[in-house]
């Protein structure tokens, strides 16, 4: 994956480079913290392999693809308020390492300084680009309101819980890869099949991820297996499992679920036994599988030559691909 | 200022036609109840204003006019969070009408909604618009972050306050009214004068609004007098008062502050006391008409025919001219 490393030391490069005001200090230290945290910066990389897969120059896809970049860190600082996250890539949330109001306005801003590497685009393509962005970032709030909302239902669906990371999560990874579509100037065919490709993409990643919280490796990935089963979060593991369950299951994970007491071990013992006896791991897999498939026969109808297909479709299963 | 009503109405109707998506309601909800609350409008109307002042077709305005209202109770909604505020315009705040993850979130989809409503003016302004938009927001949370870091400290100089309120109030009014101008596609130092006036009829206007906190007419104006008093808020009379007061007033002034459980009346009647013997309503009052002033000699400074100005004009002497 040479030029997926290559393209992070870019982009690091870059968002390293970025400059702040200096005052007020309380406004944009936060803001340097989170961006300097790192992460794999999954969302400018593909705008740029977007970008490049069509034949554009990923010079003119930065200051968008860095956008991006910054309008997910945006979306991170909040959610981590409305969570109550104590942790974020290991280091303390921005809340927690000041206040909420600081995380609050930190955030607000951020949108701000997104919305100036935005307006940064080549005029030919501003309005299609900021049409993507704006449109993108509304729906990453629904996705975020959605996912809000589940925390006070007891049961959610499997299409409502689609639904919620597709908006959440998927449209952002999709978003990212049209926008460099639309800078490299490609056809509307051609945008529409790589947003096809990343909503996939997004979806089976999500999947992954979920599956990842019950299943991982800590050795391998550094969670903590079953943070999410110990908060009740919907994932798809628990809606799929509801779903499911036969009646005496069902009560059982219900009574899991009801408690407020518990011995963190036996719970989490408890709900993974249940997810094996109902074979939750591998239908996810399944699921999270169908979806990468859709995604490469999106990425493989796209009228561009097949070797420059190669870096995205490398990409894809690296992402993808991990181990149980 | 049959001119006024005229726009308000103009600006309330299409501020009613908004239209949201439907789901998720959680989302949009709170968005249609802050919006709908009404207030003033002015920063709208005095972007239209400030656009037919200049020659120009305020239908082309307009959209740039809704999107900083937009901006505008964005930044009321997250304020109100960040001050605890129980109520705006009379009705319960966001976060308190329904909580503070949905205020939090609603409020990020607002700025998204303003940035939309931002790309709908014409592509010949469209990079000055969006210039002044983004720059305008940025400083709007820098002066909030100044108004959050006062809340910490004991003595804030008037310099310091200055700065704040001219970040938080004035430069909203001075960006909206220099947008009407770039519409309008008036010169560059009109656009700049145009700003000057908004930005010192926006420190009056703010001044005033201390004043009234603590001498305004409870039955004129609706507001409990001494809301900013009983909260140690750092006013222009405040801060006045600590800067001009001898040792022994200043420590009857701190003494006042310090005290966490106090006689509501007694504080307000001591804090009063003290601004009176200080002469502070006086002295905020000569500052404010010293910023109007200004704001008046740079609307004059305005190469456009002189009936043409006399709109502004008296929508900055209705703005400010308040009985005590």
């Amino acid at each position: 994956m040479q030029r997926f490393n290559e393209l992070l030391a870019l982009v690091s490069e870059e968002v390293e480079k970025l400059k702040y005001q200096n005052e007020p200090r309380e406004l944009y230290e936060p803001i340097e913290y989170i961006m300097g945290l790192g992460g794999k910066r999954l969302r400018p990389i593909v705008c740029l392999m977007s970008c490049e897969m069509f034949g554009g120059n990923i010079d003119k896809a930065m200051h968008a693809a860095l956008g991006m970049e910054m309008f997910h860190n945006f979306t991170l600082v909040h959610d981590d308020i409305m969570d109550s996250a104590q942790f974020r890539r290991g280091k303390p949330t921005v809340h927690i390492n000041w206040n909420e109001n600081r995380a609050l306005l930190s955030g607000d801003a951020m949108i701000i300084l997104a919305n100036k590497l935005m307006m940064k685009v080549d005029d030919h393509f501003l309005r299609e680009v900021m049409e993507v962005y704006n449109n993108t970032g509304l729906k990453v709030c629904d996705g975020q309101q959605l996912d809000l909302n589940f925390e006070q239902r007891d049961v959610i669906s499997m299409d409502e819980y689609m639904k919620m990371i597709k908006l959440k999560t998927a449209v952002l990874i999709a978003g990212c890869l049209r926008m460099g579509a639309v800078i490299a100037g490609t056809s509307t065919r051609n945008k529409d099949l790589i947003e096809e490709f990343g909503l996939n993409l997004g979806i089976s990643f999500q999947i992954e991820d979920d599956l990842l919280d019950s299943f991982g490796d800590y050795e391998k990935f550094g969670k903590k297996i079953g943070g999410d089963i110990l908060i009740n979060k919907k994932t798809f593991l628990l809606v799929k499992a509801m779903e499911i369950a036969d009646q005496a299951t069902r009560k059982k994970i219900d009574y899991w679920l009801s408690l407020k007491d518990f011995n963190k071990n036996e719970k989490l013992d408890s709900l993974l036994s249940i997810f094996k006896d109902l074979n939750i791991k591998e239908i996810a897999l399944q699921e999270s599988k169908l979806y990468f498939e859709n995604a490469i026969i999106a990425l493989d109808q796209i009228k561009v030559p097949l070797k420059d297909k190669m870096q995205l479709k490398q990409f894809a299963y690296l992402l993808i691909n991990r181990e149980y």
